[in-house]
């Protein structure tokens, strides 16, 4: 692996999810990161990515160090051949290759803005770190994936699961603020690399992007969606057709008990920070068919996995 | 021990005292704490507790990771039950199960408003973390009590004191800004559990809360509380009875070299940070009696201390 | 070393850099830092210096503990005597003290205001420190100087020179905001230790303190300053003589392709970051003469020198 910036970058996931479950048993792979830097560069906040991927790189043996970007730093300029200036003290070129001098593997996190679809899809920080960096990059939430969010997905359906194919559910759910389409993208990319029958349901207007969805059944009818489904992946979204709108927040489409009753005693998930009482209620969140904290956990041995390939460059 | 709350978490005071005493004199110890991670969580600045506990845990071979809460992550909801349609992205459920996913032990610094007695005195946000975490939990300072400060003031006075029982006098000192009660609260406990004569002066209206202070005795003449005093403990705190109110700057308080002649040649203390020619005069902190930078420097084995005990599990 | 706070700190040079190229060539040294902690305080903003050393400290086997000040802990009063009723919540001298309980070397940032000259070269941040902590202090950029940066520009220039005795050119360059002197301060200073022809070039009024630069040439003409040069530095600062102000920002000053025509094939430095085709063209930093990127890297190992001797004490 020469990055991680799209699950396309994993060449034979099933190999990389049993590496990741492996870790998880053993944490003797301390040798493959000694003497390693992790640089992780944050534009936006982040709880579990940070701390997974920290504690993912020191269990390696890796040091680890954490920038705010902008706020601990310089602000950044992306355009290329731009007459400096304006506030931007420093361009990605200088600062990607600079940061490749003191750092093995980079970590960016980059939020879309919601407002400009072509704009957001053209990853100009992700990118201009994969073009200007000399080390590999890691992707820890861009504008329009979030690769270690779905190879934990994958990583968790794949030690859940029975050993029947199971049915899983990506189901869109109300919240108040827009957000970005990153983590259902991703999950809809490594669903279909994955033997399960995969559904997504969400009302009419939220379809996601068809290049990503391809030939995946998407229902407007949440009900019908959720029969016999064995997991199911809660989610909100903005609208990608009214591009970062918020045209719904119905709460008629809220993950409730009564919901779960009609799924075959599925299997909650969420990537988390989630709305309670907005997206899933508490008595789903604290039953028993609530799997988000496991999920979290297994936050940690997907970024291990991703770290070890990168290091092994293999 | 299973948490450090308060320092009813601690069962044989004199044996932890002790082994910190140990620990600073040999610092032999970096298996204890080897693979496994301190999460520490502000909500409030922090330089002494900070470096010290990170300092500690580093020493005993943890790895440290600390977030600046809010800022760095996801505001926080509290509330059981709430539908989550605010500015707050994050249930502390959710948060304090996830962060035990990443780390062996959680340490939270969480303020009080010092507008709603009720309000601080429930501790919501220590309280919430304790129920939800699935690892220890160690107080950083709360809204009521500073539990690791105390550890490290009897640890002071354990190690200055002379072969008599000494006395030790709390006074009460003017300051320009409302402050807790939480030092002084946890002075006043863990001084009941050591054999020393402890006495607290403060003016009228800045009575600590009864309950902690039991049968302290609380005069009202600085002048004479200070009569022979082997140690000073310097403070300010609001007021408790007129909850959260600054009653009195009334800098005939602080303590000047003049009112030391008073004394039995006492050593000084503060938690620290002090604000100088308010609450302690300048020939106080630069003379010889003020032991302020050798209390901060046991900051580091009381933590450490603790973290070995929770490590430990015993 | 005792402190790291100007140039003149050090006693060999040429022996030092000796030291930075053999720590470059084999990273061996984990030993002299083990169970050292290295703080790093900064009241300024930092990419390359704060990364560059953590990486160098972390080479070295020691602990790092960062803070930003003011943000993370407590405004900070500096003037002695001080009736401290103001926003100002701890004194140096206790910050400085306790910090050197928690930490074996301190590093300190401390930016210049550029309004009062007087008060700017009296370097109160960092000359405080060094009062006050009773552990040595490292200069990571202060009001008037920025001597890891002028150590690394000797690596640097030490490691890429010919056989031939090197010219090497300052040259100011236009810059939309005020900035310091400290970097071309620290490599006037540097430059006057080591074997080369070193010539300063900026417009009038831009002349630097001559009791830093003494004998060297100054030159009001760029082109013919830049003749021959084998090295070129390219920096902006403000007026030193109308103090703090930006008289010019004339882009005939900006380092292009074609005023390198003029020089000896020079190679091009910068401390970074830089402003593109304000400073310097973009046709020059994305040449082969720019070693810029070799230059920051280098950053690291001149740290680490610098690190190795306050921790061997010698």
């Amino acid at each position: 692996m020469n990055n991680y910036i799209t699950l396309s970058d994993i060449e034979d996931l099933q190999e990389l999810i049993e590496e990741a479950l492996q870790l998880k048993k053993k944490n003797t792979s301390a040798e493959a990161g000694k003497g390693k830097t992790l640089g992780m560069l944050f534009f936006n906040p982040s709880l579990r990515t940070r701390l997974s991927t920290e504690k993912a790189a020191k269990l390696l043996g890796m040091e680890v160090m954490v920038m705010n970007a902008d706020k601990d730093g310089w602000a950044l300029e992306f355009e290329d051949g731009a007459v400096m200036d304006s506030n931007k003290a420093e361009h990605i070129k200088e600062a990607a290759a600079v940061l490749s001098q003191y750092c093995d593997i980079i970590a960016v996190r980059a939020f879309p803005d919601l407002k400009d679809k072509e704009k957001d899809e053209a990853e100009i920080v992700l990118k201009s770190f994969q073009k200007y960096a000399s080390v590999p990059v890691i992707n820890l939430e861009s504008a329009t994936g979030h690769p270690l969010q779905a190879l934990t997905d994958a990583i968790t359906i794949s030690e859940l699961k029975t050993d029947k194919k199971p049915k899983v559910v990506l189901t869109w759910a109300p919240h108040p603020k827009a957000l970005p389409q990153s983590v259902p993208n991703s999950l809809a990319e490594v669903m279909q690399k994955l033997d399960v029958d995969f559904v997504i349901t969400n009302p009419e207007g939220y379809d996601l992007n068809p290049e990503i969805t391809k030939n995946v059944q998407v229902m407007h009818d949440q009900e019908e969606a959720l029969k016999d489904a064995d997991f199911v992946y809660v989610k909100n979204w903005s609208s990608y057709e009214q591009y970062g709108k918020v045209l719904s927040t119905d709460i008629s489409w809220t993950l409730t008990g009564d919901k779960l009753q009609n799924t075959g005693n599925a299997k909650v998930m969420h990537c988390l920070p989630v709305r309670r009482n907005m997206v899933i209620a508490d008595e789903v969140l604290d039953s028993e068919n609530s799997v988000v904290i496991h999920q979290a956990g297994n936050r940690t041995f997907a970024a291990q996995a991703v770290l070890k390939r990168l290091l092994e460059k293999k």
